[in-house]
């Protein structure tokens, strides 16, 4: 199995682990990074993430026949725009962000528009994956295992395009899970975007002369918190009507508990709190 | 330095840390612990938490120059009832309870109807370390190093007795800060119990189905949902006002990023979001 030349816009944490780990395999003939910056290249280019690099997108492009959007979600469709045009017929387009109904639906429009007949195919990829941090320090070519990367084909892409690039997934050690972008997006805004706004919410309203006091419980509660803000307004422009429907039905459970407490429903509050632990603790990490 | 016989009500996870870190010390004649059953006094001895164990308070209390509760809030009160007729006048008694104010006034009324003229003592204490594990299984003699403990003590408390227990904290590794119960109360609603019921709230939002999609961001936001469901409703009644305070303004928070969601105010969630990271970037862990 050879994924042939592979190009990845965006080396960072993701983008990085993604070549680490198809390079450890020797499953690309060749990987080239992409970057804005020579600094950046060179980095990836010292952890043999790559094997190649330049910030001439439309070299790496022209000659790819997998190219990888990892760069944060808002910057995703604009780079794709420069791609679609140049991209072999027979390639795939694939990215990593973690929205994909708006990046799905802008993509495919794009290459409908620049391509007629015979045309390259987008699939969307979010791995369910990372950290709080960034950059490529922290890539690791084991970075997927046993995490699940969720593909959101759809009707214009070929069974041949969504099982080479499940297989890659595989390969890097990610379960794959089919599913539509909304059914996606509707996912994440719970599991992950709620608890994203949650955890800022929390530190927002906890006086600074009160956190020499945390331990942690609040430590892990908010470490979230710490994640880019541009990259986490991206996602909450892009995922906007999910996050508020998952933020509603949030406050509403906020607002249960504390007609509980101020009722003084203790009953009720024990029934909670065991109902979420029971759900908590059954989950393996 | 020796505090003398050190009676512990209670050996879990921070009553057999306290055990533990004093007997490496060599800081108490004898440490004595109480439980319940003969069997969790059996695990106390063989963690060699305590040097001698026993399920008959009475006996332990008689003899001891500090008497620890540590059982979970609800109890601490009973506990103490039934310690305080036979005590020491010059015995000291304390706790390691979340919630100070309702623990405070309760001991000290108990103390002042029970003893006239020399009274032992009672300081209340609340080391803030800990994990949502419990039990002498995850007992370590270092599991105060570095963090802080919190001593309310009244006008009722002579400086001989908060300089003694102020110490031993110190020894045990930890910065000792003081301050009224109601101070107490007021912050750990924010610090701890908050995020607790926001952490419980969270996973009783989201759909068991989508755990599998769950990745280390809501690993870590909601681990301390897997805490005691009763030892969590104690702390809810004991500090009601505050926790409901601390609510109410988080549950305001909400409702501010929602609207500013709602409206497309990007400018006003990136501040929000670069204020928060800002916050949480600056504690040391």
């Amino acid at each position: 199995m050879n994924f042939g030349i592979v190009a990845i816009i965006g080396t960072g944490l993701i983008g990085g682990s993604i070549g680490l780990g198809l390079k450890e395999r020797g499953l690309a003939r060749s990987i080239i990074g992409v970057g804005h910056r020579r600094a950046s290249i060179n980095k990836a280019l010292k952890a043999k993430a790559i094997d190649e690099g330049t910030i001439n997108i439309e070299k790496a492009v022209k000659q790819a026949d997998i190219i990888i959007l990892a760069t944060s979600v808002d910057l995703i469709p604009d780079f794709a725009r420069k791609i679609i045009p140049l991209m072999k017929t027979s390639a795939i387009l694939t990215d990593v962000g973690s929205t994909k109904n708006h990046i799905v639906s802008q993509i495919n429009r794009e290459i409908k528009s620049k391509h007629n007949g015979d045309r390259p195919e987008f699939i969307g990829a979010h791995p369910l994956a990372g950290s709080e941090q960034r950059g490529i320090e922290s890539a690791r070519p084991d970075l997927f295992e046993g995490s699940v990367c969720v593909l959101t084909p759809t009707s214009l892409n070929s069974k041949k395009c969504i099982t080479k690039l499940s297989k890659m997934w595989k390969v890097l050690g990610a379960e794959v899970s089919i599913m539509t972008p909304t059914k996606h997006d509707e996912i994440v805004a719970l599991v992950s975007h709620l608890p994203h706004l949650v955890a800022s919410g929390l530190v927002s309203v906890i006086d600074e002369k009160y956190w020499k006091f945390a331990a942690s419980g609040l430590r892990d509660t908010t470490r979230v918190a710490s994640g880019d803000p541009d990259l986490w307004l991206g996602i909450c422009k892009q995922n906007k009507s999910r996050i508020i429907k998952a933020l509603k039905c949030f406050s509403k459970e906020v607002k249960s508990t504390l007609n509980d407490l101020e009722k003084g429903n203790d009953n009720k509050i024990l029934k909670r709190l065991k109902k979420s632990k029971a759900v908590r603790d059954k989950k393996r990490w």
